[in-house]
């Protein structure tokens, strides 16, 4: 117990040789190099931060009240890792979560005695990942999807048809654009979601009907979780924007394509993609996100200087998308992509979203928009892969889809590939129900 | 002191008839039929809850422990009216708003004593409105922008011009539609507004660059103030619309004209709007507004059956928007409007907003969209009333305009006008600033 964890305090938090005195295994997405934070609960607690390894959470509270996490964090008051989400926590910015990030991995470290060694406390500061109860990380106050893969825009075009297939809008290679969503209805992952109703029109109809939609499709994004906020009428300089970005989640936009056909022109998207929207529980932090950055596609023109971003921007994270029939043992994978392929970055989206001067929150999210790459199956959503349902695509397990149909269980994962290690952000996933039986939609 | 204000409860606090005890002069926004709702503060006190009533606010915190604010509102555990902002009380629903506002207006009669006669009671109780602070009502959660306004979207199809001048798009008369805008830039009427940088593409360039706006123009609008919420997944008919509508402010959605243009195409409005956006400081209750529902527009074709509203859907609602240059001495008035001529009504913006399931919560705000009217001086923003800044207009003291320039202040008015009195809304008011020194927008 008289260990001076400074003694183990050497190696870099995402060493590649660090092992935890917790069992890992080499598949799992949560290796001492991750640590992603997420909020959780035990029966009859309240809810309250962990960080995940291997099949276990850590509790930061108990650390925190056992005395063994003395940070910055530490600093602000009442406890910041009792609170139900993780706003105040990551508001504090880069440094602060940095420092608890680290404090944490030391702590679990194969050669540091203190937690390994002490059983009562491990049964106060661990929790078996089954054991717990899993819940939204953060208070969303706003939620912006970006539109940042080249490859998911030229398919939407081409889909679309019309003069303008084969190019981009005119403003695509000048700005990250985007939309704002719909921040009430992002939901945890494993959340049902109920085919909703909506306003379509039918081909050959004259007229639009309100009825359940027939295309409801998944959307494969991340989503980057802003930390610190900027103040209103600030702007975030491109190379700042690191400061203000805490961590990724994986996020499922889901569509009804009938009523965004119907609806989008000329405003934008609005009720058909507002029904809901889920995030995984693990936010991976962009400290380990760090060893993985690699270059993004050469950008042509050259971005305006407040866009231009200096060094590897992008990062090698693989995502894939799953559909699991209800009456299917195993999910088919229907989309394998990646990150790095997004045309513009992370930092981007930040750099613009604040470039008139709006301020962003804590806990705010920047969604990439639908993450697809160039080669067979790697269209980050139906619509893309089946031709807005003209083309049904075959699901490995057995039968074809064209969209989502209910009982249909659509996962999402996402990884990057360390030596020996996967840094990943384990699912986001929804089961698909049927429409209710309220036909008037004149429930209140 | 011992009056039973039973004894003074047969009228309806809407009666035009009724009188206050406090002075209110004919011309006043705020007489005893509004009674709109705020969030002020007095000198070293916290914010807390107050009715507008003449030149006077009541503190109703003040009236809540002096024992005269029993209703259902003070059930609610530890007071609703000592909170900074209006979300918890309105989330209660518009029984118990009404019955908070009917208890004020008995409490403010020129026949009660109660009130009238208890000269510590009054000291306690109201405030001169000089000498308080007033703060933003509510929380913002959820900002959605309409585009209720036939004429406007009219004007705007006619200023783009092409093969669409003159038509809407075909989905305009089937649905109100409708944007996500940006909560987190909403601030209170007063608040200056900095003329932003952005990216613009000047006319006859190849390539935009990122400049202060050029284009810096108000729209004048009207917001719901959602009270009570609907849970996520369920829809609010046509019919219950009402119950989860507390009332209505003014809204300056001030806009970036050539960062919009440019930003616009495919996604719709992002950074050209979410630099600031003004609101008033007094929510008018739907209960005040309710002597003056009037006919809307013939709806044709007639909505859908989830979105076919009975009887009178619009309110007779003056509206003004003015510019005092700042040499000027007085503003000039540039537009004239009414909210009667919205061809979508506020009941439909909710049923609209809920179609497939998304939640609202208290505090959200659903925009008018700019307000115009048929006729001259009559449209609600300078992108209209120029043509895109194209056709300068003259202001009524001296002067012209073709957008907005720094040391302008923008003030929008809306009143009701009842025999003798007029329910209204105050202003929202904004004076623009120069755009800051930070020349390369890489503050942080």
């Amino acid at each position: 117990m008289s260990v001076n964890p400074n003694q183990v305090a050497g190696m870099h938090p995402n060493d590649p040789t660090l092992r935890s005195f917790l069992e890992v295994a080499p598949e799992s997405h949560f290796p001492i190099q991750n640590l992603p934070f997420g909020i959780f609960s035990t029966d009859g607690d309240s809810p309250r931060a962990g960080v995940a390894i291997g099949e276990m959470v850590v509790d930061l509270q108990a650390l925190e009240s056992s005395g063994l996490l003395k940070t910055s964090a530490s600093n602000a008051g009442a406890s910041l890792f009792a609170r139900p989400v993780l706003n105040d926590f990551i508001a504090l910015g880069r440094e602060a979560t940095t420092e608890v990030r680290t404090r944490v991995s030391q702590l679990l470290r194969h050669d540091n005695p203190i937690l390994r060694d002490d059983v009562a406390l491990r049964a106060k500061v661990l929790h078996a990942m089954t054991s717990v109860k899993l819940h939204m990380p953060i208070a969303v106050g706003g939620f912006s999807d970006f539109m940042l893969s080249r490859e998911h825009s030229l398919n939407c075009v081409d889909i679309v048809g019309g003069a303008a297939a084969g190019q981009l809008w005119r403003n695509w290679t000048y700005l990250p654009m985007a939309y704002n969503g719909r921040a009430s209805s992002v939901v945890l992952s494993g959340t049902p979601v109920k085919r909703p109703r909506g306003q379509v029109l039918n081909e050959g109809q004259a007229a639009p009907v309100y009825q359940p939609t027939a295309k409801l499709d998944f959307e494969l994004e991340a989503a980057i979780v802003v930390g610190r906020g900027n103040e209103l009428g600030s702007t975030v300089g491109i190379a700042h924007a690191d400061a203000h970005m805490f961590g990724v989640v994986l996020l499922n936009d889901w569509s009804t394509r009938d009523v965004q056909a119907w609806e989008a022109q000329p405003l934008g998207v609005f009720v058909s993609k507002s029904h809901r929207t889920s995030i995984s529980p693990w936010i991976v932090t962009f400290d380990a996100l760090e060893p993985f950055r690699t270059d993004g596609p050469e950008q042509t023109p050259p971005p305006l200087a407040y866009l231009n971003q200096k060094g590897q921007r992008n990062f090698n994270v693989h995502m894939q998308a799953s559909i699991k029939p209800k009456d299917h043992a195993k999910p088919s994978v229907v989309c394998r992509s990646n990150l790095q392929a997004l045309y513009w970055s992370f930092a981007q989206q930040v750099a613009h979203h604040t470039s008139t001067g709006c301020n962003l929150m804590p806990g705010d999210l920047l969604a990439t928009g639908t993450v697809s790459a160039s080669g067979p199956n790697a269209q980050g959503c139906l619509y893309e892969a089946t031709r807005d349902g003209q083309q049904a695509i075959a699901l490995e397990h057995g039968g074809t889809r064209l969209y989502l149909e209910d009982g249909d269980e659509v996962a999402l994962t996402a990884w990057a590939q360390g030596q020996g290690y996967r840094v990943g952000f384990g699912e986001c996933t929804g089961l698909v129900t049927p429409v209710d039986s309220n036909k008037n939609g004149a429930a209140t």
